[in-house]
């Protein structure tokens, strides 16, 4: 069986997932439970492969994360077009995206997670392989930033699997409504 | 006690209302039940009131419904620039959209639906009118289109109401985070 691809990310009330800038510290704050982590280990327990784009990667070790990576134990690609030497936490990748989830979903292993940014999911979504769209939205509306699509002529049809509130975040699932 | 103010309107998943030409034959068949209103005859047993734009305005009479205006036994009024005159329909405004939600809010009635367009929604939220944000979000994703918000330094935190599933549809409402 294939293995599913799961674009797992959250976003403002109408779709932004960064600031102008880039930033991402608006995310934080909105959940009623400061303990709880809203349903990431839920999510997370399904997952060994987490594939972000380079801007992503950056957020994640200068800002979000700088003193451990926070998805040890999961094989992370990064894609690139620079060339950049692996580490322990990372692969670098710089060859075709769609090829390269293509080549995965017929390996073994768990659910692959599609952490973004809005490049990689424009490809992945224009070659239909985005099995399922996880989407954690956040009670705030931002009248500008960056957008998960970018203006394109795409247009997907998806199906609800789930909606639900986790501690005042909307916590929605679909899958491609054709298969 | 002051009518509610509620911004009830359809949306592809990331927040556009319209096509670029102003379409929306694209929020048609998303429901999985065509026989059902999907949550609209329960919105409207509260409404006594209708705001709206003049372009939605002739979107309704010209394109939606062109043999019978759909909110009879409402009072309608339509936001216009030009000086057009009152029809059996509808009340055209040209007047201050602020002070005259504000005044409406202070009269004797049910709660108040604002249904758009986009200029008139960006006015009333700038202004902290908007008590109640109803969204019913169709399963696409649109490339491109008309935003509900134009891009503006606007920032507003909501709280979390409810959200459920009618027929495929998300229904999500929201209120104001701050008083």
């Amino acid at each position: 069986m294939d293995r599913k691809v799961i674009l797992y990310i959250a976003m403002s009330l109408y779709g932004y997932i960064a600031d102008n800038n880039g930033g991402v510290s608006w995310l934080e704050g909105h959940s009623d439970n400061p303990n709880s982590d809203n349903g990431y280990s839920d999510f997370i327990k399904d997952i060994d492969t987490i594939v972000m784009g380079m801007t992503t990667y950056e957020q994640v070790v200068n800002e979000l994360s700088p003193n451990n990576w926070p998805y040890q134990g999961m094989n992370s690609y990064v894609f690139t077009h620079k060339t950049v030497e692996d580490n322990k936490n990372a692969e670098f990748v710089s060859s075709d995206i769609v090829e390269f989830i293509n080549k995965l979903k017929n390996e073994d292993g768990k659910s692959i997670w599609i952490c973004g940014g809005a490049n990689i999911v424009n490809q992945l979504i224009k070659s239909n392989l985005i099995d399922e769209y996880h989407l954690t939205i956040m009670p705030i509306i931002l009248g500008k930033g960056i957008r998960l699509f970018s203006d394109t002529n795409l247009t997907s049809l998806l199906k609800m699997k789930q909606t639900k509130e986790i501690n005042g975040i909307l916590d929605v699932i679909y899958t491609r409504r054709v298969e």
